[in-house]
């Protein structure tokens, strides 16, 4: 309560439910940051007590980091935040490729001269986009395997055939940002993880998973997972906007390699340059460790209020609601539930901007609120649903209360907008 | 007063001269990271209230770095600090060549297939090291312009006569974090500029500096310098780990390019996506708000102390003192006093090792502090001296009794050493 109320000052008002956009700060992350701020200023790089104690802090931040994810503290590299970390992994991917070239004896990449990366249709911009531009530069192929609209997610076996002699890394997000699903990282990276042991000639395909909505709301663990790559990403899980990523063994001088994108002042051993931003590094830290102690009540609390929204939301709008995130028998994050208003004709943006206390969103804060959601459109749901789609993703702080408050306040968003229209909802009619 | 016990909290004891490798945080720039952090945490692309009023502060911010410089606020671009920012701008190099080569009509440039740079041999790591990667990497040729003995910079002339028909990008820090010797930048890009004018078949020269250790010390102006970009980082006055870029009439449609290092979200106009570090970007702008108002003050207190440091020195080691930075007549930033204890045979590391009070460093916080510093030796100093020089920076809240104190904990950590080496000073002598 009162890290709410310190979190949302005098904004009581507001239900806050786009926790996937970004989260308030936890208080002891706050404390953490401007603890730092005020105390460990010094340059970690600098060898007198000022520097030594902020070197320390940055150090004690890793730890609890790695911790979170059953990593070693020395296969963490902090870096500015989640899209660093993809452009990082990716473009270690394009060097990796080319640095394996002359192992090539056998000529089977031959006519594959371009490094071959595979990802899903549902991914992130952030590696969407780094891709995409990889793709249009001639600096790598990719194959979009597309999601099954039967589960929501990519199948192993689509992906396992997408493989070919150049693929050079594969690159699948752990929870999906608007549905929440989860996808089987494990099972992709366990038969990649048993075709790499039988490929000889060309380069073993490195495993990144991008498990920004992931952390905080389901263990994640690297070593379960199986994976060569992992973003981590702060303000998704009540941290500060900076981020880290793990590297299995990293600088080991075993197989997972990792190349700067930056020169400079050797910084966090040379992989990522910059004067350590020690504060929000202490704030991760402390959010980092946060989660490892209470991950099952974080989980538990919002897969309870989550599941109460999507009962209160069904109880009030019966057949006028239908949500996408619930497919098959997928598995999705606790807190996330991605809704359709099905009985006014306008898009999810207009509804919301209808709310007075609902604070959401139709999908990725980055995105377009104007055009229907290519991650739903990528999932075989129809256009008008698609539109009319709102993502309401709950919080650690998220009570029934403000649930009934929420479906409330939707309530008389739809009602206004159905008068509006003076009553007709012909796409419900339709659908 | 209160800024300072704020800023030390408990650490009275130190004094702290190393404000060229970071300095604390002012009071008004903590207070407006820890608002942030606490009421405008929401996502800035998020178009409900929540994100509305990130967007606002950071916008707000973009207005006060712009307005420090005498820039616009849609010149200026946020990111994490130095190192991404003279990255960004030296791949944008690269980039900006070859996106142009197809403009070259006269085969001027034919031999000249590799975009070509000048910088000086007193770069910090975060250009000379990008430039040497390009270098060796075969991604561009590099000229780096020795800095004259007789001045401590480079010569216009020099930089001038380095120019090729394939020169891509000229970078010059402002002023040097080790000497704090001011480079004639603003002379250098007018003669270019002049250059660039008839320059018919091949691209304008685009300007570079890494402003990195003159803001906040000597009034720092774009129009005046004539610079197409220029590196803020924060906290080398008094703000937080992140920094940002000016780039000339950005996105205008005009001559300066900017290309992105990362693909993603769209954030910072598509320039440098990622969720963006608002409460750093609050406090970015406050520290450059600080500045804008108080240069003057900042510069002339700084001076004074310096100054009296310097003499103060003097006045206690006589001949057994040299000051490295004073060459010619050279202006420097008024913060920076880089001096070697020639009455001692040990390195400025271990007078430093021996001092109980001064925390300072012998050059870049980010280099081995067992070497003589590189750009001292660039510099022609002999190496007997180099290896015996100090740095010491003081700060906006360095007072004349902190330089009384410092130069007492100075002496008695050069004459434990002398008693130890039994009194002998052999270099002393020799020098
Ligand atoms: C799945 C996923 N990956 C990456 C990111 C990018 O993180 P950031 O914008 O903080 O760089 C986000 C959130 O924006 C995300 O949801
Ligand atoms: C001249 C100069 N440029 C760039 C930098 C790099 O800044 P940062 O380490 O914060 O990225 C520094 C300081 O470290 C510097 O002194």
């Amino acid at each position: 309560m009162d890290e709410k109320e310190s979190s949302t000052d005098g904004m009581a008002q507001r239900i806050y439910l786009d926790n996937n956009a970004t989260t308030p700060l936890e208080l002891d992350v706050k404390e953490a940051i401007t603890s730092a701020l005020s105390k460990a200023w010094g340059n970690p790089s600098s060898s007198h007590t000022q520097g030594i104690e902020a070197k320390a802090i940055i150090e004690e931040s890793r730890q609890y980091v790695a911790e979170m994810l059953g990593a070693k503290a020395s296969d963490m590299i902090f870096n500015s935040g989640g899209t660093e970390g993809n452009n990082m992994i990716l473009q270690t991917g394009v060097k990796y490729f080319h640095s394996n070239r002359h192992c090539i004896n056998n000529g089977s990449m031959e006519k594959d001269h371009l490094p071959h990366f595979i990802t899903s249709n549902l991914e992130h911009d952030a590696v969407k986009l780094v891709l995409e531009h990889f793709a249009e530069e001639g600096i790598a192929s990719v194959t979009f395997v597309p999601a099954s609209s039967k589960t929501g997610h990519v199948m192993v076996d689509d992906v396992i055939a997408a493989i070919r002699p150049s693929t050079c890394m594969i690159s699948l997000m752990l929870a999906n940002n608007e549905t929440g699903i989860i996808q089987p990282v494990k099972e992709i990276f366990e038969r990649v993880k048993q075709i790499n042991t039988s490929r000889k000639s060309v380069p073993k395909i490195l495993l990144h998973t991008d498990a920004a909505q992931a952390i905080g709301k389901i263990p994640v663990n690297v070593q379960d997972l199986g994976a060569d790559y992992l973003t981590v990403v702060g303000h998704k899980f009540y941290g500060p906007r900076i981020g880290a990523i793990y590297v299995k063994d990293l600088g080991s001088g075993k197989e997972v390699p990792l190349y700067p994108m930056f020169y400079g002042g050797g910084q966090e051993r040379n992989y990522r340059p910059g004067t350590e931003n020690t504060a929000m590094i202490a704030g991760l830290g402390q959010a980092s460790k946060l989660v490892t102690e209470n991950i099952d009540k974080y989980n538990k609390h919002m897969q309870k209020i989550r599941d109460y929204l999507e009962e209160r939301l069904k109880g009030e709008f019966g057949d006028g609601v239908c949500f996408n995130g619930r497919i098959g028998t997928s598995c999705r994050i606790p807190n996330t539930c991605n809704v359709s208003f099905l009985s006014v004709d306008c898009t999810g943006s207009e509804v919301l901007s209808n709310c007075k206390l609902v604070q959401a969103s139709i999908g990725a804060a980055c995105h377009s609120q104007n055009r229907p959601s290519p991650i739903l459109l990528a999932l075989d749901i129809e256009e008008t649903v698609a539109r009319r789609a709102i993502r309401l993703s709950v919080g650690r702080e998220t009570t029934q209360e403000d649930i009934d408050k929420a479906v409330n306040d939707l309530k008389q968003a739809v009602k206004k907008i159905q008068n509006r229209n003076g009553g007709l909802s012909p796409q419900f009619v339709e659908y």
